[in-house]
């Protein structure tokens, strides 16, 4: 047979593919990865705090007692010791979760992908905050949604707009701890202001919490899903408290959402990897969180403080930034004429690397923002970045 | 705060999901997870056949010497050196596969829903086998294609009919090896004439291989994807040569395709697993599969053995069954007037189940057709089992 003689397929994408980009961004930051470059761009985890041991010893554990059980495919829900754990952790403040309403998944990324496969037509209203994460705007941007930016302020998203633009909204989507990018928190008082507001306007509620227990002092706050388990979807995440290599996490719903979600994770990739789950139950069980997230909320918290410290010092009047009580985020506000995209240009040249603000908008991007991440970088390499970064920016004042 | 005050949320699922339904036959097939139910109805692998020691030494390996690397995030086409091992593996009867043409996925059932995601919009003209695996169908589904059902006979497809079927298709949907659920395989010229068909058409051709090695005697057929690597697209999975509950899978396809794929695989879950992707790498580098694959090849024909002597013996004249080169399925045709949906209900009272063949038809489904599968079930269950579906079915005659 010879195919030779006919033309190569002329890739026809649907129009949601064709809505994925390889993003500009994306490409600059490769650079970045040269282990000589200071990257405050990474969104990853500090390896330093990987409980590897632990891990090995859970892995070997659960492969010496039932290596075929856990070899074999497994529910599409999941490994249901899991699940009962996960809902009894959530079950706080007076809650019940049970665990019918925990489906896991491979990561918080695939939570949000089955939310919009399910919950997003073509042209559906879906709230975001300004700005909000990258990762569910790319998720939920393949479904088609229209997306509305609600307004915030310093201390995060401001409940009361809601009334304006929430009607008829699919799903209202919220990082209520240290978000992904500002860092900011949203107080206990809007907590319950924008539960309400969502439960009256009928519009569902997902709260994503990767960074909840990374809170560096105090306790976490309340969680939106104990103030209205029938209204608030609650995303989690087993990669930034264990290790995000294994890709593991869970959404919890009302139920029938939950069964929805489920029929859809099984046509997606049948289920999460069974001995992955397993692994992970063999791992938190006995309370090991509680002894290990602290330790990595005492590294983040301290590393926080250098690169805050550091910012004092180096950058100039006129620059804004937040700061975060938990989390791996720093979010920074340049004068309105400088454009961080061409910062980061320049910034590359001088072997430092960041995130530009502007794709975590859903509309109208401000170009004057970026984001710093300050949990993979020694204390020492903080303060020349950021030194070197201020010196930039003085420089176009 | 009081929300209870609140109407519940009334849900309103994207006319995606609509489609998704809780299929009647898996819950009728629950029922099967029972012990004193000899199940035919699985799709499973037979854990006998899964490498634990091994697996638990390449886990070992890993998490001892790369520890860090193997639990932190990873990139999104998947781990390079197994991509590298994937190409070089598939480059056999002249083709030249680069790593570039490889995307890691999580397990199979995920290359199929981002196939979907990316190549069919609502309407989309989609070529099945008739009957086709039943988990394509509802990978594909949830994007809305117009399924066309590509007439087949005992030999499997037959590549004459896309000339009149074939025009402006996006994709042709095939297994041509020991198909789920016929158990039927594609001859040698069919295949040549399959993709020289479809490369005039210009349709692209999926090969979904996951059981391609599991041949019962002789070498494995050559694949499309040698035959025209510009225009088929490979699938294959460790589920059924290593073990399932992993979850790892791949996809090699044209490199303006891969890299459409690795964008919707960033927006859907990041990617696969890093640590899974590393130790199989170190499970499969050094030959062990060529040692493995022949353990389970001899297994799965002794058991296909037993299941068609039993047939032989006790299924009446009128029915009719595939007698598989390899893989793990026997497909059952009976007299046209029996719905094996209804001989379901009567086998479980007696105790045994199998999966009734009309949810593998895309249009028109033929309802007295029935799937067994006999790789998880003893010699002795397997006689008793067909003894008593053969019992059933001679009392509708």
């Amino acid at each position: 047979m010879n195919t030779d003689k006919h033309a190569p397929i002329q890739w026809q994408f649907s129009r949601r593919a064709q809505k994925l980009e390889s993003s500009a961004i994306r490409e600059i930051l490769k650079v970045t990865m040269r282990p000589e470059i200071i990257s405050f761009a990474g969104g990853l985890p500090s390896p330093e705090t990987f409980p590897v041991d632990h891990m090995r010893a859970a892995y070997e554990k659960v492969l010496s007692k039932q290596g075929k059980v856990s070899l074999q495919y497994g529910p599409s829900d999941g490994y249901a010791p899991l699940r009962e754990w996960v809902a009894s952790t959530l079950s706080t403040d007076g809650a019940c979760i049970v665990p019918e309403q925990v489906l896991m998944v491979s990561g918080s990324q695939q939570g949000l992908d089955l939310l919009g496969k399910v919950l997003i037509d073509e042209g559906s209203k879906v709230l975001v905050e300004t700005p909000s994460y990258l990762g569910a705007l790319q998720a939920f941007s393949v479904y088609g949604p229209q997306f509305e930016s609600v307004p915030t302020d310093d201390g995060g998203l401001l409940p009361e707009s809601l009334d304006a633009i929430g009607k008829d909204a699919r799903l209202l989507y919220a990082l209520p701890n240290f978000q992904n990018p500002t860092g900011r928190t949203l107080s206990v008082e809007r907590r319950h202001a924008l539960v309400e507001s969502c439960a009256r306007l009928g519009v569902p509620l997902i709260e994503d919490d990767p960074y909840g227990a990374l809170c560096y002092r105090g306790d976490p706050l309340p969680k939106l899903l104990n103030m209205n388990p029938e209204g608030v979807i609650h995303m989690g995440s087993f990669s930034k408290v264990l290790t995000p290599g294994i890709r593991l996490g869970y959404v919890v719903a009302p139920e029938p959402l939950v069964r929805k979600l489920e029929q859809a994770k099984q046509a997606t990739d049948l289920h999460t990897a069974q001995l992955t789950q397993m692994v992970v139950y063999e791992a938190v069980k006995d309370g090991f969180l509680s002894q290990h997230i602290p330790t990595i909320r005492k590294l983040y918290a301290d590393q926080c403080q250098v690169m805050l410290s550091a910012l004092e010092q180096y950058f100039p009047e006129g620059v804004r930034w937040t700061r975060p009580e938990g989390g791996m985020f720093i979010w920074v506000t340049l004068p309105e004429h400088i454009d961080s995209m061409k910062l980061l240009e320049e910034a590359i040249e001088e072997l430092v690397a960041f995130v530009p603000g502007a794709p975590f908008y859903a509309n109208a991007p401000q170009k004057n923002t970026l984001r710093l991440s300050f949990v993979t970088v020694s204390p020492e390499k903080i303060r020349e970045g950021v030194a070197k970064l201020g010196k930039l920016i003085k420089a176009k004042l």
